[in-house]
């Protein structure tokens, strides 16, 4: 087996379009469409579910927030990548002010205390898309939630049953 | 060390407010700063180049096309995900119509054949935050280029240069 | 800067020698120096902390468990991976037998019970490489702990210490 | 819906047992399996191939080596978790010397040249879970060959055809 002619047949090929391709197509989401409403989450909160990956725990969220809004504090397990649609926000623990354009990249294992700027034009709108628990405080310091993909989704489904909103679950991308 | 007693000290703290903060802030950046012009890559597509991670390989790119572009077959060793700012877009690989909001989440190892429809109604601008590298094949299915985070960036860099745009590199995320 | 020969020019390089190298060396740990002792966690049950890495949240555990131990039900925000390095083992929840050389890959979000066997020919030892949270729950389903990469590198230096082991810091892989 | 009670109702449950378990079980691989043989790959390199996650394109490898061997210099466009079963080897381009038990973490995007050391009491065995393409070059630094979790797979289950050895694919795990 390792003479050198078999060496030549065992190596790999170096034609890289004998690489096959994989067998899951690009999952894509409109959030636009009429099946994925904004859902309210509470303090006047919406919010719409993007996609799911069970593999990796990435999701998708597209998340609404009226002018002033400071939401509990907050730490994420994961990495999380976010894009500003429109409005103006920042973190207190942070100097930095988003507005429509802006991009953020968040480290595994940091909290922050997500604050709309009250001079917002209109509402901020973030798209994020995360990895890991979301762990939620309430002011004194107490955990008030858990949560990750899964119970992202099951909260979009069942806070929209509950505003009588229908969701299409088939437009949510599961993986 | 295993009385009892012992074992209680040795439990690890059930308060979440334990849990340490990440030394890495998040990182901000925001696209349109001066210091982040658009580049000219070739075939009139323009690119912003924000942000790189080296313990990831994840980074993320503003990408802009006119419309009827179609640009060479690649493949993707990492994982994608897209924003759609403006255009309609598709590849040639799926049957999905991509518009303004549209978000795309793509799997490892597969090949797509990127093509703005000719009667998008302005350029296309895409967002992307990718891993691993992007493999680039020509007409005849011949290897092109490997490209990833850090070529990314240096093509960002010369281009820039070669076209005498000022990039002000402290503006990019290098996490 | 659309004609054909500055397009030529604008065209990423084909030759993969051109890609950059990373700025980061590859991270080495040896679990058997002297400066990484077996630290007392509990429950008879041993550790040693290997690697962390503060961009993705992975790091690196060797755990070692007395035959029959059952530890309490955890939940992992990410992926986990693991190599048993001897010793006989299953979670409570799947079916599988796990011996010396087995491999696990565990998806997100999965709740386990990792119970040794009571026949284990010897200890439990277990190398795994994990993402995120683990989140622990005492026999009444209530929340023990939140831990992940930063906290269990905090427990490994403060139970050596408690212990009077040395550990040198400096042969812990920080990324 | 905004005032006190419905927000109340609103808001997501703090009991961490509410969080749904994963759908996907634990993937637990036996490398010792009569199902699972080592194949030649050329240079009296032996390898299994133990599992490939489609949606991260992470994978799992074992390999051997004769003392003495030194591969081709290849790239990674992942990361590279490394555990040495048995052995002593280095990467020409750093100065660790791994033996039995030694963990390597290793960045994307950095190129490497493994030489198992002459004076290698035994094979090298070599556990890697990996992501990303492996980009091989030769010894004039032209391409060789572009490799990743599907490419792998296929090398294992031709080369086991080639040499008549049996592969039981469904102990492979395929997330």
């Amino acid at each position: 087996m390792t003479d050198g002619a078999d060496e030549e047949v065992l190596l790999p090929s170096p034609n890289p379009l004998h690489l096959p391709q994989s067998p899951l197509s690009p999952a894509f989401v409109d959030p636009n469409s009429k099946g994925l409403p904004w859902v309210e989450i509470g303090m006047d909160i919406m919010f719409k579910y993007l996609s799911a990956n069970q593999s990796t725990g990435a999701y998708t969220l597209l998340t609404k927030y009226p002018p002033g809004t400071q939401i509990p504090t907050h730490r994420h397990s994961g990495w999380v990548f976010g894009y500003t649609i429109q409005g103006k926000w920042t973190y207190l623990e942070d100097d930095f002010v988003a507005t429509a354009g802006s991009v953020i990249c968040e480290m595994p294992n940091s909290n922050h205390t997500l604050k709309v700027f009250d001079d917002s034009p209109e509402d901020m709108i973030l798209l994020t898309h995360q990895t890991g628990d979301l762990i939620t405080f309430d002011e004194d310091g107490e955990l008030m939630a858990i949560d990750d993909a899964q119970t992202h989704l099951a909260q979009y489904l069942s806070f929209a049953k509950y505003q009588d909103l229908e969701v299409d679950e088939s437009l949510i991308a599961l993986y």
